[in-house]
């Protein structure tokens, strides 16, 4: 229990790192001043688990009640900001495709971490025999909050559209959702969230991509 | 009361039905892939219900505890999804004509059901003597999910300004909030979903439009 | 208490009928017909306070249930619909200057009480020890009617962008929810919303800007 905890903050702290990241990278690319920076990312970091909370009715919130996540979102948005403002060039550079893998495998890890503790938050909380419920919990506490991010953006959500985003999300979360019955809750916690990262990262690096109605 | 609930369920299933085609439609036309089409389809049918659900603190909201509409809607927008991919001159023919005139229809139905479901459910709750409250929440049921589907699609919200659409609404709920203190429940109700559908209708009809501020 | 109150209701008074008339001014500018003027004018001017209720469970919202602000918004929305539809050019005429200079003034007014509106719901509900909830709610009930107006009209939002908006709603929070510790409520709540009116007539009168990331 104490490891699994350990672990689990551990991979969510990369999460909201990733996550605060893709919110303030793209609050900079609308040129936004630096509270929007700031509201962007720290929404896109904690903003799924916000909306699961007042979907079961888990209120105030428990980002309000512990703010340690977004905290973390707060300083990895303000060290973001001040780098491209004291290099202008580096959003046009080669460093910033290193950094954009780096920011993708954060980001897998993160959507994984995010949809297992989701789940598990919505069966502590007494739900554990809706299947149903728990999953989409589980899937919008991972992608809640780009979606929030790009409402507020005014884009197209990105999960509505990039290669299997969502999906690798649902993938996990029915996993972990129907596992949970028949193994270790450790376990199951894990095949779920590792399914979730290995589809991302398959995912990026061969382009999968959903079949759309129309040919584009 | 046998009655009355199955045919509530019928004229339910036709609005969803109606609903998650018009989510699905705005996602082909705006290229999202199989993912995106679900997700918007899905969420205008029971969008507007979560809305309701969660103003009055009904959580989880019930289409999770019974999700046979998220199923409907699922079941409709997988059709419509394939017939598209199968033949995709569907768009521009003729057929499609046809196919709108009789989703108009089936949207004014679902409108008028949404609309008295949603403040009988806000009165079952307790909230019958706050008259405001439940025609806002069964305004807010009948035209929820366009608003969310409109939003998530970054696009202005249909029921701002499509011709008397949301008036629609508003005119039979205040009907059935009032009527249902002086007559027969079942009376009441039908005569207010049957407003919404008679609007409707006409409004599509005859383009009938509320007024702008400034000429167009 | 009696004299805080009607003070309070005076204010917040101003601040309702300033935000209805932002959200109405932009859903004008936008074409949206009557109802949609109606539904964007009154959501700017009662969403802070929905959104807030909401995430701290007090459900139905109040202004369901007291709907005072909702009607005053309404009728101050259709006062100006009437005014403008009367006379299409006064949208590019000279009293056109002179009327948003008094609504600047009433909307910082209304920014700062909905700001300690929003804490004193909060403590009141029994959130008082929760330093950083009880700000973000301020916050919120002061800006999320504008953040509300204009992800529903398709534009960024402007409290991302404009000068220090959200910040001086922020400011003016962190005050009032820190020296109502050490000081009689009524003076922490005159500082924390006379902090923010202050900083917003000097924002807009000498155009301060927070930095952004990149040079425009």
């Amino acid at each position: 229990m104490e490891l699994q905890f350990s672990l689990l903050f551990f991979v969510e702290a990369i999460g909201t790192i990733a996550f605060a990241s893709s919110g303030a990278m793209v609050a900079i690319k609308r040129q936004l001043d630096l509270l929007g920076v700031i509201v962007l990312g720290v929404t896109t970091a904690v903003g799924g688990g916000m909306l699961r909370d007042i979907i079961i009715g888990n209120v105030p919130p428990n980002l309000f009640k512990d703010p340690v996540y977004v905290l973390l979102a707060f300083i990895t948005v303000m060290i973001l900001f001040v780098i491209v403002r004291r290099n202008q060039k580096i959003l046009a550079s080669r460093s910033i495709e290193m950094y954009e893998k780096v920011m993708n495998i954060f980001d897998a890890v993160g959507l994984g971490a995010f949809t297992v503790v989701g789940i598990d938050t919505a069966v502590l909380a007494g739900y554990g025999r809706y299947h149903f419920l728990i999953i989409f919990l589980g899937v919008i506490t991972g992608v809640g909050g780009g979606l929030l991010r790009d409402i507020m953006a005014g884009e197209t959500p990105y999960i509505l559209k990039k290669h299997v985003y969502a999906c690798a999300s649902i993938t996990g979360a029915v996993l972990y959702a129907y596992l949970q019955d028949y193994m270790n809750n450790d376990a199951a916690m894990l095949i779920g969230a590792g399914a979730v990262i290995l589809i991302r990262i398959l995912a990026t690096r061969y382009c999968w991509n959903l079949p759309t109605a129309t040919k584009k």
